[in-house]
C-alpha cells in the first residue's frame, strides 16, 4: 500500500550517497575490525569538545532541580543566550548584531530550514555552487522550492560569477553558499563575496524583488595559513549567516546553531519575526535548552585546531605520494581531490577494496572528484598511504 | 518589499492568540508586579525536574571530554536510548515494541512535523475532534495539507464518531487525536478509541489507502482518580502513537519525544526509514544528543503528579464557588470551562482586569470556552477566586 508521500518514496529509493557509504564502511568494519579500515566518509568530529563545555554542564547539572531549568522559552532562545551570541558575532562579523536581531536554532541544518520555510515559495528557486552539500537539495524541496546548482571553477572551486550571473532569474528566491566549503575547502574572498552582491544587487532591481544571499559558515573557526573568512554580512543588506556549534564546541548531536541576517536589512524585524514563528511552526520550537545554556557559557572557546592543522599536512603528503591532484584546502577538514581516471564511483569502490572509505563527487553534485573527510587521527592517514598509492597506479593508467 | 513567503507572513498578521495573552500578561506583570498576576495561560510545567535527571546530567558531565560525547549518532537516535524507550514503551502500551521500530525525535512538535512530512501530499486532509491544540493546524499546512477540526461533543468533549465518520473523504490522509487532551483534558475511552478505529477500518477500504490514526499523548502520565488511556498501538494497525518527554520529565525546552507506530503495520520498516530521513532532512538531524541520554537514563521517573492532583481540586473550588459551568478534566493540566455569557474574548478582557490570564476558547478552534492551565503554584489558583467569582457575576447577568 501507498503509505508514503510520493517525493519521500522518490528520496527513499535514492537514498544518499554518504549514507550508502556509512553502511558499506559498517561492513567492511564488521568484518576486518574497526582499526583496518581507514573511514574518511564521515564529518562526525572527533575532538573532544573544549573544557568549557563540561564545566558548563556540571553547573547546569547542579542546578537542575529548579522549576523551569528546562522548561520552555522565548521560541527564539534564552534572552541571556542570544545576548552572548551576539556579542560574540558583532566582533566575528565585524558589524553590530543585536540581540533581538538573530535567532539560535537547531544546528544551522534547522536554521536553514526555518528560513526557507520563512521566503520560499512554491516554484522559488535557490542557486547555489557545485559542489555542495548534498543536504541543500532537500531543505529547499521541503517548502517547494528548487536547488538550482552552478558549477564552481574547476579543481579551484571559486565562484564562477558569469556563471552564476546567468543562472538567477526571476524565480530565484536566494543564492546559498557555504564558506569554508564542505566538500572542497574553499574560502570565498572578498573580491568574489562583492562581485557576487552586486550581481545581487542588479538582479534584485530587475526582478523588483530582493534576492538574499545566505552564508552556511560552521566552518568560519577553521582555516589555515592565516586565511580569513570575509563577512558577508556588511557586504550586502540581504545578506543572512547560519551557522552552529557543531564543529568548533564538538556539539554537532546536541544540535545548537543560529541565524543572523544583516543589520542592514531594511525588514530585519519582519524577518526576525518569521524566523521566530518557522522555528515554533517547524516543530523546534526552541534550540535545545542545554545545548543553549552550553553554547552561552563556552562561546569563544575551540576545539584544539592545530590538531586539523597536523592532519591536513599528513593527508597532503599522502595524497601527493600517490600523485593525487587537488588543490590545498583553505579551510573545513575536506580534501575534494581529482578521482583517476575521472570515474568518481568506481574510485570509490577501489578505495573500499584497500578498506579505505571516502565519498564520490556524485554526491556532491561534482562528479569526477571525491571527499576525504580528515577529522580522523593522524595514525589512520598514515596508514591510508599504501592504498591511496596502489588506487592511484590502478585508475590512472 | 515583500520578503516573506505569503502564507508566512498571513500568520505573522494572525498571531497566536496564546501569544497575545503572553504579551498582555507580560504588560500586566510588568505594571503590578510578577506576584499580582494569575498567569493560567501558559502549559509550561513549573515542577521540578526528578532527581534521575540531575543525576543524569552529572554523569554526562563528567564524560564531557570523551571524543563524540556530544557528536553525530543514528538520525533515529542512540541505540542504548531506543532500547531503553522501547522497553518502557512495551510496558506502557501493551504491545511489543523493538528498538527498531520507533524513532525518537525533537520533541512531539517535532515528531509530528517529521511524520506530516513523510505522509502528506499537497491537498491532503487531517481530521481532528475541535477544540485542538492551534500548533496542529500550522503542523499540517507545512506541507500543503490542511486540518479539517470536527467539533466534539458539546461539554464533556467527548469523541463524536458520527461526525467524523461524515467529515472523512477521500483526501483524508490521517486522525489526530491528543488524549489526554489539551486544552479539554478529555481521555477517550477504549470504547470510542475502537469506534473509531471501526470507521478507519472501513474508510480505508473505501478508498483504497490506508488512513492513519495518530494519538499524540505527552499528558498519558498525568490523570486523576485511576482514569486510564488506552493505547491505540493494539487497536489499529495504522494507528501512531507520538509523545515526549516535556511534561512527565519537565524537559520542555530541551526537546525529546518520539513517533512509534503500530507493531502491526505492514509497512512498518518503510515508515521508520522515512520518519528516518524527514527527521534529518527537516533540519532537526537528530534529537538534542544530551536530551536522548538523559531520557534513557531518568526513564520511568517522573514529576511529583500529586501536585497536580491538589491544585486540580483547589482550581475545581474555586470555579464551583464562582459559579462556572465545566467538566472536570480526567488528565492533564488543563479546565475547559464554559465563557458566561457565552463570548470567550469577552471573558478573558474581563479576567484580564481582575490580573487574571486565561486563553479563549477561539484560539483552540472552540469558541464560548476558556483554557485555564494549572501548572502554577496553589497559591495562585486560591488568589485567583475573587476575581474569578466578580468575573462570573458580571458576565452571567
Amino acid at each position: 500500500m501507498q503509505i508514503l508521500a510520493s517525493q519521500i518514496k522518490g528520496y527513499l529509493s535514492n537514498s544518499s550517497m554518504i549514507r550508502k557509504m556509512f553502511e558499506a564502511g559498517l561492513e567492511l568494519k564488521a568484518k576486518y575490525g574497526e582499526d583496518a579500515v581507514c573511514d574518511f566518509s564521515l564529518g562526525n568530529p572527533d575532538l573532544p569538545a573544549p573544557a568549557a563545555v563540561g564545566q558548563a554542564l556540571a553547573d547546569i547539572a547542579a542546578n537542575a532541580d529548579k522549576p523551569f531549568a528546562f522548561g520552555y522559552m522565548p521560541n527564539s532562545g534564552y534572552g541571556y543566550a542570544r545576548e552572548a551570541l551576539a556579542e560574540h558575532l558583532s566582533r566575528e562579523q565585524g558589524i553590530t548584531i543585536a540581540p533581538s536581531g538573530l535567532i539560535i536554532t537547531c544546528g544551522a541544518a534547522g536554521g536553514l530550514n526555518a528560513l526557507f520555510r520563512a521566503i520560499l515559495e512554491a516554484g522559488d528557486e535557490v542557486v547555489c555552487p557545485a559542489p555542495y552539500f548534498v543536504e541543500y537539495g532537500f531543505y529547499v524541496s521541503n517548502y517547494g522550492g528548487s536547488l538550482k546548482p552552478v558549477p564552481a571553477r574547476p579543481l579551484t572551486f571559486e565562484l564562477d560569477l558569469e556563471a552564476m550571473d546567468a543562472a538567477i532569474g526571476k524565480n530565484t528566491r536566494a543564492v546559498l553558499v557555504n564558506s569554508p566549503n564542505n566538500p572542497t575547502g574553499a574560502v570565498y574572498t572578498e573580491e568574489e563575496l562583492r562581485g557576487l552582491a552586486a550581481i545581487l544587487e542588479r538582479k534584485s532591481r530587475e526582478f523588483g524583488r530582493p534576492i538574499f544571499l545566505i552564508s552556511d559558515e560552521p566552518y568560519r573557526f577553521l582555516t589555515y595559513d592565516g586565511v580569513e573568512v570575509p563577512s558577508i554580512l556588511p557586504l550586502y543588506p540581504y545578506a543572512i549567516a547560519v551557522s552552529s556549534f557543531s564543529k568548533n564546541l564538538s556539539l554537532a548531536g546536541e544540535r545548537v546553531g543560529y541565524v543572523v541576517p544583516s543589520p542592514n536589512m531594511p525588514e530585519l524585524d519582519e524577518l526576525i519575526a518569521a524566523l521566530t514563528l518557522t522555528n515554533r511552526i517547524l516543530g523546534f520550537v526552541n534550540a535545545p535548552a542545554i545545548g543553549q545554556a552550553l553554547m552561552a557559557r563556552a562561546i569563544g572557546s575551540q576545539v584544539n585546531v592545530t590538531v586539523y592543522a597536523e592532519r591536513r599536512k599528513a593527508m597532503t603528503r599522502v595524497l601527493d605520494d600517490a600523485g593525487f591532484n587537488f588543490t590545498m584546502p583553505k579551510g573545513a577538514f575536506y580534501f575534494f581531490p581529482e578521482a583517476p581516471g575521472g570515474d568518481d564511483k568506481a574510485l570509490a569502490r577501489a578505495l573500499q577494496e584497500e578498506r579505505i572509505l571516502a565519498v564520490p563527487g556524485s554526491g556532491f553534485g561534482c562528479p569526477g572528484y571525491f571527499r576525504l573527510a580528515f577529522c580522523v587521527g593522524e595514525e589512520v592517514i598514515r596508514r591510508s598511504a599504501d592504498g591511496f598509492r596502489k588506487v592511484y597506479e590502478k585508475l590512472s593508467k
